[in-house]
Order: structure tokens, then sequence, then C-alpha cells
């Protein structure tokens, strides 16, 4: 699971019958596919980059096995030819992209590829599906840390993402939307992210009372015990929690905090606070889990819970509001022509491209502007950087740290406008350069009068 | 991917501290863990039961790897004598289950694992994980069944769903709620699912004339000729698939059909296939796809669209209106004591547990009632199975095609009225048996006396 290999046959079947079709006619020619997002869901005007660094590791290790083409083979689909055709393809292209952790827009390409046609062709899937589960996360997880500032927040998700791979992705992409850790052990070891966790309510119940369970378990853990308080009542578990604080104390060790599962957690958490305090536990935290995303933090923090940190779990790990991104990966640009399909709704914008940013003096982002590659526009920051040539990985992949850094310094240069919790809000400004403007008008005139025997006439 | 191995870490970290302090204070008495969904979804009123095989398969490969251990002892969590426990340990216990493809309801167990306490704990997360996904995409494909019905569906959702494992469990899972199969190739391969997939926009756009396409793929695929016409526009493209029809009878060969993705389908439908019967082509289908769900296929049935099948896609990939259960693995049992806990709005049912299920004189169903493992209630039918005995699968694991006939043959004896796809539909009838409600309420009793003092008086 840690490693990226044998998956070429993760791919739509049409990937295959299109490349047949292509190897019988030929059709050999360098393609550009540029990735992007089409439309903003409706409480979403940003989009943090993540997955990058599998996506290469994906194309690095492109290969069909011996195993993958004897399947082929018996489904009768393909002649033999270009089944051999097959056995010897791996991915030599060019890679430009988004560097991970930084901040994109819709229809702003965060990806293009420039590989032989097949090539190009044959990594979509992988490509689109490792880029928007990991951007779709980074980016529910930075609305949750951006709702709770400062305090802390820790990934709970993988009892209920979409299966293993997923519960790996949102621990790895919500560390780059800036939570702090885990509780999800083998993401914990294959990213080195923090894990965190004590109890669930099970261990409670297994003893005969309550306290007993707090005592047993700050017997064995005595410089990492959080209390779940909430089995039976959370007031009452906060007392018991209190008394073994106390007896933690005479013994020179120290109660890390309560954990509150449920109820009305603006008041618990306040009234837990009280029950600490008066304890004398000054120092024990409060940590609260149970439904939370941006939303429910943001509320409680309005109503004045005293949380210390919170356990984010199913609804970032599924990005609840918004589980899936209008993400695609678009053919632009093949055999050196410009191209673009003109379903409706489904434009794309044609060419090699680059996205420009411009700051103003503050270091504030102002605008963007999405142009064609080779276009020389003063002042904007160039964002998309070549990470792969023929094949090969030409970059030095952060580490995770790293990208969060990265995300934290520029979300804080984001206005606050693009963050609201409601939707509705205005879009940040993006435009096409006047370059790509006119090819881009171009090419739909020249589409329109070749396909639909329109003319400007 | 395609084996289940090396996951002991894939866990919550509380798991392991819980674990510990078990280990300290030598509790390793029976323990039971119940599988249930709290509460139904707004547009939900059953479940469809998948994921069970993956379950099996998980529990009887449990090990912690060498690998794993010194990660763990990296960590400094954890004592020596524990780690040396954790490298023994293997999961002994038995499982009962629902099999996969059957229906079922809130709060009914779905799962009950009983095995030594340290075993069925460490357990929980990769169960909840493993059938939350599949019941949640079975439950969602059944519905796009259902609106679609008796047209064929096939899943496209590979590029959006979360992850690679996810993208095969999709597969494999929509396939149990009615799908014919899917694009995804790999899921093609290792569970033997029909595959299916044609072409993309971008394989039109690479050639300079939509219908040098067209008779491109023609050739290349004779007998697999599914030509996707709104690249430009769908009438257009549809007159020209017409005219690459025609060459193919003229060659004796048949066109298979054509694909829309875009635009009104309710109308584009109906238009194409008039172009398709002018042209004489009375045996080709209509494909369409391109953001369905089950609300966008019974609207598009409703308005008169005449569509053969449809591909979908992210929407029922993610699904997208209900993107997670709210299903939980708890504590019902443990060295012989009946457990619960009292949170509010999430108390469990005590102990171990059977679901039975009563049907009228046509076999549809009535009602179900929830009843302790050893109450004799007459005419009900048990649904769950002992599946797993001392670590061993004890039972035949039913082929896919086999589940989805089981799958389809209960569906249809389910009221249509529990299928609506508007929310606020009534519920279907559960009750508990009245010896599971008296134990219910005497534990009640005795943990409110015991942990909050309060006594019935």
């Amino acid at each position: 699971m840690d490693k990226i290999k044998n998956l070429a046959l993760l791919i739509d079947l049409y990937e295959l019958t299109m490349a047949a079709a292509y190897y019988e006619h030929s059709m050999y020619e360098p393609a550009t596919f540029s990735l992007f997002i089409r439309n903003y869901p409706p409480s979403r005007r940003y989009f943090v980059s993540a997955g990058l660094a599998d996506v290469l590791d994906y194309l690095e290790g492109f290969k069909f096995s011996a195993d993958d083409l004897e399947y082929l083979e018996k489904k009768k689909l393909f002649n033999p030819k270009f089944l051999s055709y097959l056995e010897k393809l791996r991915f030599k292209g060019d890679v430009y992209a988004l560097p991970e952790g930084r901040l994109f827009f819709a229809n702003e390409p965060l990806l293009e590829v420039t590989a032989s046609l097949i090539e190009a062709q044959m990594v979509e899937t992988f490509i689109i599906n490792a880029i928007n589960l990991q951007a779709l996360i980074a980016t529910k997880a930075s609305r949750c840390v951006h709702a709770a500032w400062p305090k802390k927040l820790v990934d709970f998700s993988l009892r209920r993402t979409h299966g293993i791979d997923a519960g790996l992705k949102v621990a790895r992409a919500s560390f780059i939307g800036g939570f702090i850790g885990t509780s999800n052990v083998l993401a914990g070891k294959i990213y080195g992210l923090p894990i965190f966790g004590t109890m669930a309510h099970s261990y409670i119940s297994s003893f005969k009372k309550e306290i007993d369970a707090f005592r047993a378990f700050a017997q064995t853990f005595p410089e990492n015990t959080i209390l779940l308080v909430d089995t039976y009542d959370t007031l009452s578990g906060a007392a018991k929690a209190s008394e073994v604080g106390r007896e933690m104390q005479q013994r020179g060790e120290k109660l890390k905090g309560v954990r509150l599962d449920s109820g009305n957690m603006a008041l618990l958490s306040k009234r837990v606070r009280k029950i600490l305090q008066k304890a004398g536990l000054q120092e024990a935290t409060i940590f609260a889990s149970g439904g939370f995303d941006e939303y429910k933090i943001h509320k409680v923090l309005q109503e004045g819970g005293d949380v210390d940190s919170f356990g984010v779990g199913t609804k970032m790990g599924v990005s609840a509001d918004a589980p899936y991104f209008d993400m695609a990966y678009k053919l632009v640009e093949y055999a050196g022509r410009p191209l673009m399909k003109l379903s409706p709704g489904k434009m794309t914008l044609v060419g090699e491209k680059q996205i420009f940013r411009f700051t103003n003096s503050k270091g504030k982002l102002e605008r963007d502007a999405i142009g064609l590659r080779d276009d020389n526009i003063k002042r904007g920051e160039s964002l998309l950087m070549k990470v792969m040539e023929k094949g090969k990985t030409v970059v030095r992949m952060p580490s995770l740290p790293e990208i969060q850094k990265i995300f934290l310094d520029e979300f804080s240069r984001l206005d606050d406008k693009y963050k609201s919790l409601k939707g509705g809000m205005e879009e940040y400004p993006v435009h096409l350069s006047p370059r790509l403007e006119r090819l881009q008008a171009q090419v739909m005139d020249k589409l329109k009068e070749n396909e639909l025997g329109e003319s400007r006439g």
C-alpha cells in the first residue's frame, strides 16, 4: 500500500481502446493534457494543491505486468501486436505542476502532461483520482483549521474514509491543510506523521466502574493520559477524571487532559473546565470530538466553548459537504495543434499554459492570470514548475512539514472573504492573458467552421 | 492491492493504547462487539450489506510485521513485553454476520465479533472502514438501479472515487447493488467483473475531423463501436456517427451505439434516436453519461428520455448525497456482562444478538425483530450466520453474481415506499424482542445506579 506499483490496469477501459486505435493509426505525436477543476462547489472559493508526490511515483513506475497482459489477452478485445506494444510501454513524458500546498482556483491548470499521445492519455484516470482526493481533503481540512485557529486539530477519520487508500491519503492531505497529526498508525508510519489517541467508550465499559478504567489507564500511561469522560455522563465523568488527576499529582504525574465526545460541547466544555480547575488541574487540556467539521467547530467556539483541541473525523475525511471536485484532464494540444471541446458547460482552455500570481506590496494575493506557457508576463509569479522530464522526476520533493509551511504561509496571505463558511462568496479574480484569449477564440472559430459548418463570414 | 495483508497497523492509535492497558491488567476475557448503523441519512430507508469478504480475509491474515513492531518501538509509547505480545497476536475469534447482498435497517447488528478483548478491539477500525464503504456504495447503486429499471447501468466512477482502494471497492459494491459492470479494468481483473468503455473527447479532438475519429475507431473495433457524439455538437455528431454506421452496415458490420455526455439528455436522446432510425440503424443503442445519479436518471426517464443504458460515475462513486453512514462497532458484552454506553444519541443494544425477518405469504418483507442470539422466535428468518470460528472462515463465500442475485431478489420483495427518492419516507418496522428489551432496561438501570448514583428507588 505504501508503494505505488503495478497499477497500470487502474484505468478506465476506454484508455486502452483509444490507445489501440491510436496505435493502429500510428498516432504517436506529442500531446499535452491539462488538469483543472471546472467549477467551485457552493461553499468553496479556493483549492489546495496536494497529491503530486503520488502522481510522480506512479508515472515513474508505470508498466503493465505479465499478469496484466495475460488478463487483457483473455478479454479478446485487443490484437497481439498492440499487447506487445503495451508490454514495452513506459511513461517518458514531461510534467509541469503546481507544487503541493499551493492555492489554486477554478479553471487553473494545476498539472500539465506532455508525452506521446498514448502515454499521456493512459495516465488520465490515476492522475485525476490521486489529485482530486488529496486536493479535496487538503481544502476541507484547511477550512477546519481556519475555523479553529489557533486551536489544534487531529485527523480521526480512518474508520469512515472511503477505503484503505483514502484513510492514508486523508491523513497526509489533512496534515498539508494544517492538521497536527492523525489517529491512523499506518499513516504515521508511512508518512512520518505525529499520531494521537488514548481510549474508546468500549475501554470504559469493559471495566466494572468508570473510575477503575481511568485509574488503570493512568497507571499504564502516566505521561499520556487523556480520559474519555462521556460514556455515562460527562460531568460525573469529569469529576471522576479530576479525582484520578489529583491522585496522579500526588504521585508526581500529570493528567494530560479529558476528551468530550457527545452532548452540548460549548456548555459542557465550560463546566468541565470549572471541574478541572476546582480540582487544581489547571494544565489539563480539553479535547473535543464527535461529528466536528468547520461548521460545528465555528459554532462551538462562537458559543464560547472552552476547548483546546479537536478530533475531526468523518465529515472532514469524506469532505461531506462537497465530496468531489469537478476535476478534469483534457487534451489541449496534439501534434502542435491547440485543441478544445465545445460540449456545453465543459469548454477547455487550449495549449500549454502557466498560472501567473500577482501579490500586493504586503504579499497579499491580488489576482491570477492564466496564460500560455511562453507568455512573458511581468511581476506575476509563475506557479507551474517542471517537475518531470522524460519520465524522471527532476525536483526534490519537499517533506510534509515543508509543504504544510508553504500552505500556511500562502493561506495567511489569502483574503478571509474567500474562506467564509457560507456559500455565495465572491470569486478570486482570475483572467486570461491576451495571447491565450486570442488563441482560444481562433481555435473555437476554426472548430465551429470545420465541424459545424459555421463561419464568422 | 488485491490481497489484504500487513494491515495490522491500519488502526487508530487508541486501539493500541487500550490494548496495552488491557494487557497490563490481564483483561483477556471474551468480548463481543456489534456493528450497526445508528441512523438513516435523510434519503435512505434501507441499507445493503457488502464488504464481508474483505473483513474475513483481513481477520484471517491479521498479524503485526517485524517492521510494524520496529516502528512502534521507536514511538516509545509501549513497553517491550507488550510489543512481544503483539508479535504473537493473531485473530482467533468467532464472527456472526449478515451475508453480503442482504438488506438491513438502522440499529440492526450486521456483524458481531466475539474474541479475547484485545483481539476484538484491535480489528474495529478496519471492520468499520471496509463495511461502511461497501454498504454505502451498494445502497447508493441500488437506488440508481431502482430509478433506471430495467435500463442497464455501468460504473464510471474510478477517477473521482476517494483513492485507489475505493475505486476497486466501488466497482465491486455497485455490482452487488445491480450494476452490470465497470469501466475499471483492474476491478475487472480482480473481481472478474464485465468491463466497458470506448472513447473520450480527447480521442475525438486528436483527429483533424470528428468523422475521421469515428471511422478510425470502427476500423479498430468493428464489433465494439460506441461513438461519443457530443464533442462539438450532439446532433451533428450523431449525423456523422450514422454515416459511419451505414458504412459499417455496407461492410457487414454493426454500429453498437452512440454515447451522449452533455446537454439536455431527454431532448437530445429523442432527437438522436430519430437520426439513428432514419439512417436505418434500428439496433444502435443510446448510452448516456455525465453527472448521473438516481435523481438525474429518474428525471431524464420521466421526461421521456430515450436512453438504453447509463454510465454512472462520480455521484454514485462517492455516494454524493450521503457520503457516509453513521456506522459504529460497540462493545456489547465483556466477561459475560452485557454492556452499553449512555452517551446522548449514541445508546447501544446489549448482548449477543440476532436479526429475525418476517415476510408475508407472498414473500414481501413485513418487519424485523432484533433479539438475543438465543431467542427462540418462531416464523422469523434468522439472518446472522456464523461465518468465522476461532479465526477461520467456516462458510463458502458466494460469487459476486450470486450475491447480486441474492440482493435483487430480496430488493424486489421490499416495498417501494422505502425506495423513494424523496426524503421523509416512513421507516421499515424494526422492534426489539421482549427478552432483549428487558435485558436492555436492566443493564441501563444498573449502570445508572453504579455510575450516576441514580436508582429506581
